[in-house]
């Protein structure tokens, strides 16, 4: 009994900072936790993620106020909405971008155009998005409301509403202030299929826009480096040019964003997954001079670099230059390019045909450029 | 210039632990992080979050393997189904529970009872997961392959598909190991509606089973304590129980499954939701004994502490008892009891008759009792 007395003394002062042994509802004075929360109102505690009154104006003050809408005012488990006979599309990505912040958005943008990107790539019109917080111990409330407040705003601007939620908090030290998990629910058009298994060799390969922008952007202030030139993420929905694609007639085969690893691995999967090769001509793939001169700085090669609001398409050859026309319309992809065609078969399967005239295997990086970069 | 290349070669030796400065596709000698991976293979790596080829092999070789389903099999941005017109409920959870690993299951069988759980708790029949996955830089890979193995076996007994996902890894001492995202999609049937403002006066209130067990298990490994009698997590399912209840003809007002906060938390929430008051007899609350025990010698209220398979439903009076006797059918329910009734508004709303026959306020915590219980 001494010793689990002792046990129960240490586990006590080990979760309360302030030393205290707080009591509840007169029943015991040894409490495995922190019962009741400091009178810090400034920063994320432990008792917001307790299903207790915290957690309650947490959610209240933060989420709600700024998420509002009818499908989320029930504070039900989950949000309900009648369907008409269709195609769903499903999608989840989890943001752990460090910092939270970046020149052109933050990780509550990211959250918001990463999932509807994805949804987008299905060919599916996004609806509606779930957005599970896990926050560290100690982040500043101000700093997630900002966080939040950019959620909000994205989310409106692409039409979409955030549902259903959920906020964990871990410790301090066993997080790393923010990280956000978005899914996502997005209804198909009839008659829309988009998949790698469509892609046909003689199919023109064209890229929504200019490539690395996100990447050097995250990778500039993170490090403390200041490049000639602002550059900014390019972090964007891509659900409108997409949707305005699928209704110009183009029989667009297969889609792809190009986020962690670039370019490169989205086209490497691909191929892999259609069973065909890929060419792709260097001097037509888009990228910013201050891009490219931060990319030659840091021997970072672009094509790997992670964007957020860029993808590829395939589509027959014979429509390239009318998807392109419809791409070029939307601010988001105004500089689209057609980089390349489909092949037969070979393996490795996309190979580079470089500025200087030769050829270089454009392969899956074994390893990492950018950690932590959505 | 100097300035930056210094800058560059601290960067390169941060992030690469082995001290070397690799080159990559012989453009420069600094990188900002590592690109070739260890020649580590038995834990996560950061270049497993990368977008390249130890990331395809995470996904192939333990993701897929276990969540193996048609609609995974595409490896496109999403899932996509056809749907019929109806009703769809949609959710999502966090999950951190720690240590990842505690009697009667795991943070993997946890995020799938979770979300199938908040499902049900809508009404609807669970039909597909995502599952996004932030992991803990040096993560043994073997206690991955075990958290989705535990996943893919609860998804599987559940009859649910785990069908789109993400992976993403931070840097160590940035996580805690695993952290898992669950976001659910379900089919509520036609004329099925659960909503708090359905809960009327005169209401009988049920609770499914024994409450705590899931609280003090995860407590009694994560502070290594043991209790007289073996106290395993409740965590399981309901959806099966809550088709079989919606099934039966009982005009079921509400339900909410009672995690985070347990039944207080909840009944607080929909009271105040549903502008009711709440009646609850304290000796009618089923507590299993070593929990009971558990409960006292640690100052912890079972009726605050995390459930991970239980729940409290509002059904009409004379209903009450054609409602315990479909719970008790279910292993899951075995121990469904009445527990008390809805009143009129009042403030606080959720009062608490004592085994002592005194009069006691059950109000929301201020605080947290168990910390990261889920």
């Amino acid at each position: 009994m001494l010793h689990i007395l002792f046990v129960l003394y240490a586990i006590s002062h080990k979760h309360c900072s302030s030393g205290e042994i707080p009591t509840m509802n007169g029943n015991k004075s040894f409490e495995p936790s922190c019962p009741l929360p400091s009178s810090d109102k400034k920063t994320v505690q432990l008792a917001h993620g307790g299903g207790g009154r915290l957690m309650q104006e947490l959610i209240q003050d933060i989420f709600v106020r700024a998420f509002h809408n009818p499908l989320l005012a029930p504070m039900h488990d989950g949000a309900t909405w009648p369907v008409e006979k269709g195609t769903l599309a499903f999608t989840t990505d989890s943001y752990v971008v460090r910092p939270l912040f970046f020149p052109g958005g933050d990780i509550g943008s990211l959250a918001v155009h990463g999932t509807i990107n994805d949804l987008a790539m299905c060919g599916a019109k996004p609806l509606y998005l779930s957005a599970g917080f896990i926050l560290e111990e100690g982040l500043s409330l101000d700093v997630l409301q900002q966080v939040v407040n950019s959620m909000a705003k994205a989310a409106q601007a692409a039409g979409v509403s955030i549902v259903t939620g959920d906020t964990k908090v871990v410790d301090r030290g066993k997080g790393d202030g923010i990280f956000i998990n978005t899914a996502g629910v997005g209804l198909v058009p009839s008659g829309v299929r988009i998949a790698p298994t469509l892609i046909q060799p003689g199919d023109a390969i064209l890229v929504s826009g200019d490539l690395g922008s996100h990447g050097v952007a995250v990778l500039s202030v993170r490090e403390g480096l200041t490049f000639a030139g602002n550059v900014e993420s390019d972090s964007a929905p891509l659900h409108e040019v997409v949707g305005d694609l699928m209704g110009s007639g183009v029989d667009l085969h297969c889609m792809r964003d190009l986020t962690r690893g670039g370019l490169a691995s989205a086209l490497n999967e691909l191929a892999t997954a259609a069973k065909v090769g890929m060419s792709i001509d260097e001097s037509a793939v888009p990228v910013l001079e201050p891009v490219r001169g931060a990319c030659e700085l840091l021997g970072l090669d672009p094509l790997y670099v992670a964007n957020e609001g860029r993808f590829v398409a395939m589509v027959p050859e014979s429509q390239a230059e009318t998807a392109l026309a419809v791409m070029r319309r939307h601010a988001v992809s105004s500089k689209a390019a057609r980089i390349g065609v489909v092949t037969g078969r070979h393996a490795p399967p996309v190979i580079l045909q470089t500025v200087l005239g030769t050829h270089r295997i454009l392969d899956l990086l074994s390893g990492e450029q950018l950690p932590r970069i959505c």
